[in-house]
């Protein structure tokens, strides 16, 4: 037993490297940037309060699991920035080599299983997976509104990416997206935060 | 149910102050001291791995809940050092009020769902709280030890501070209290680290 316990400990010090890995969001006071660690555990708590939201009823537990775990292949692999279209190229193979280093560290039955967990997040076709992305997608959205849209406007981001990110969005829930798209784009698209390459709220105030 | 989405979204970035509040260990590599979110996260992902060590039939996703939450009221509050035991007099009624206010933030529903769950984690008398203890105490353990134990050595920390902040570690999970105390604190006891006032392994070697 002790050699499994080992060997789940050298995994888990091994993910401590997820605190040192810089996304692009800012904290909501916009003092610095978040990393993966603390993105997967404000992902994690937003499911617990908003799987109220959901289309299709969800394993709310499968869920946290999911997003919990969602990120241990940028150890290797790196943040892929969801507006950088070379970067996303790569990043299948870049985190599928990742993923068998990563994962191998563990006892054959918990590699299995968090392997798993990591194909049904990237495939997203169960509820479970969609509502993961649901939360994924909005998580850094609310930051970048709590932090007056630091991160958008550094990066000239146009409502074209972010609805072209979000276009599954609506898949895991109705209710949020509705929520998103009223309450924080319309309004930071408005505002010329977000780059308006629709129009779509400049002429008919959709 | 846009009232109710609000006051959620409002409560899950009050939470994002806990990415701000340090603790006292280092992160393994060493590098800069740990904060609350983090520390959730971690002490969340050991449950899934771990939980197969309780000596008790435990409620994984309930475990996992109390454990991101848990240190919620440290946003008023402040971390209160484990070994800070001036702070400590005081830390009850500072994270009372803190309760009172953050958890007030939300829909009163989920106010009396969280409120409880921190309740139950604080009285650590159900099998899952007591298993959240043992992440709670051995996720900084794990990270002194892979850090050098960088922060014991730093706070001039004593064989019997450990011991008596975890006399009820065993009761939550003997297998891996059993680890800790052979794998961790003996090893780091015997190379002066943690400073031997008990002369419990200086001696006899136990």
């Amino acid at each position: 037993m002790d050699e499994r316990i080992k060997q789940q400990i050298q995994f888990l010090v091994e993910l401590d490297k997820e605190k040192s890995i810089v996304r692009q969001t800012y904290l909501a006071n916009g003092a610095r940037k978040e990393n993966d660690a603390e993105h997967a555990w404000h992902a994690a708590v937003m499911t617990f309060l908003l799987s109220e939201y959901t289309n299709e009823k969800i394993d709310v537990m499968h869920t946290v699991a999911m997003l919990l775990f969602h990120d241990v292949v940028e150890i290797d692999a790196g943040d892929t920035y969801a507006y950088d279209a070379d970067a996303k190229k790569t990043q299948r193979q870049r985190e599928e080599k990742a993923a068998d280093r990563i994962y191998g560290m563990l006892p054959d039955d918990q590699k299995q299983k968090l392997r798993d967990l990591w194909e049904e997040f990237e495939e997203g076709k169960t509820p479970e997976a969609k509502f993961a992305h649901v939360m994924d997608n909005l998580q850094p959205m609310m930051l970048n509104v709590a932090s007056g849209g630091k991160s958008w406007e550094e990066h000239g981001v146009h409502l074209s990416q972010i609805l072209e990110r979000n276009k599954k969005t609506a898949e895991g829930s109705e209710a949020l997206w509705e929520y998103a798209l009223q309450e924080w784009l319309k309004q930071y698209t408005q505002k010329g935060i977000i780059v308006d390459d629709l129009k779509g709220w400049g002429i008919d105030g959709r």
